[in-house]
């Protein structure tokens, strides 16, 4: 498994979908995952740590999460069929460690808001993460993808 | 407290924001709260029975409700404070039953996905429940309004 960060999320330019991009910490490979606009936006609060006055969705799965004696262990995008991805919740109690079905979006946005680790199962990267090479036409692109990439964007258009 | 029943949710097509309308039981008064467009869309796919082939935000926080013991028992509009509503969600686990804080578009999700009864505080449809009279004028604006707001509408514009 490898260990990820969120680089950014925001609309991709071109699409327009929202998009958040992972990267592993030497910040060497990305891995963009299309995603819902709401979950884009959940992210983004999480990412500028905005304090909503009322809890929001996953602040509220957070709360149901401790509530019950339980924490976000990690989560893991698991798997990658047919350009959908899957991933799993992790969370602990004191008796065990539960693994829960979910998506890579929703995952995230809990992790970002208790600090949990997101990983990538190895086969997953292996398929579908860009690697930052220097001489690849393609990275041109990405990297310009990047750049016209920011929360900035997404707030304006969401 | 008084039971609540989802009467229809989708765009009011003047303010064009996504809206749930709540009735009582006897379907004598509405509450109509504006809502997030997501929390919309999750309400939508609930009343229509959408069985997505991923969990949805939602339908991940049941899971993480169910694997850690709990099931919701009720959910309830407890308060409205300059036009914002509050909501907790009461979750019953062996030992006791916990209430979470929550929005009211957060807690009709949920309800309605394992047909957890919805309720509201009784100071609260004081506060805000129109009622269903003949001769009153606005009623009619009321009434166009319900006509015009369909989950097809709100499909048709998310």
């Amino acid at each position: 498994m490898l260990k990820m960060k969120v680089q950014v999320v925001g609309l991709d330019q071109i699409s327009m979908l929202p998009v958040v991009i992972l990267t592993d910490v030497m910040e060497e490979k990305f891995l963009p995952l299309v995603i819902g606009p709401a979950e884009a936006n959940a992210i983004s609060l999480a990412l500028e740590e905005v304090e909503p006055p009322r809890p929001m969705t996953h602040d509220l799965m957070l709360s149901v999460v401790a509530t019950l004696g339980g924490s976000v262990d990690k989560v893991v995008i698991t798997d990658l069929v047919e350009e959908t991805y899957y991933a799993q919740v992790f969370v602990k109690t004191e008796e065990k460690e539960h693994q829960i079905d979910a998506r890579p979006s929703d995952s995230i946005a809990l992790a970002l808001r208790c600090d949990a680790p997101i990983f990538v199962e190895q086969k997953v990267a292996e398929k579908a993460m860009v690697a930052k090479r220097q001489d690849d036409p393609e990275m041109e692109d990405f990297k310009r993808f990047l750049e016209n990439l920011t929360p900035d964007d997404f707030r304006k258009n969401n």
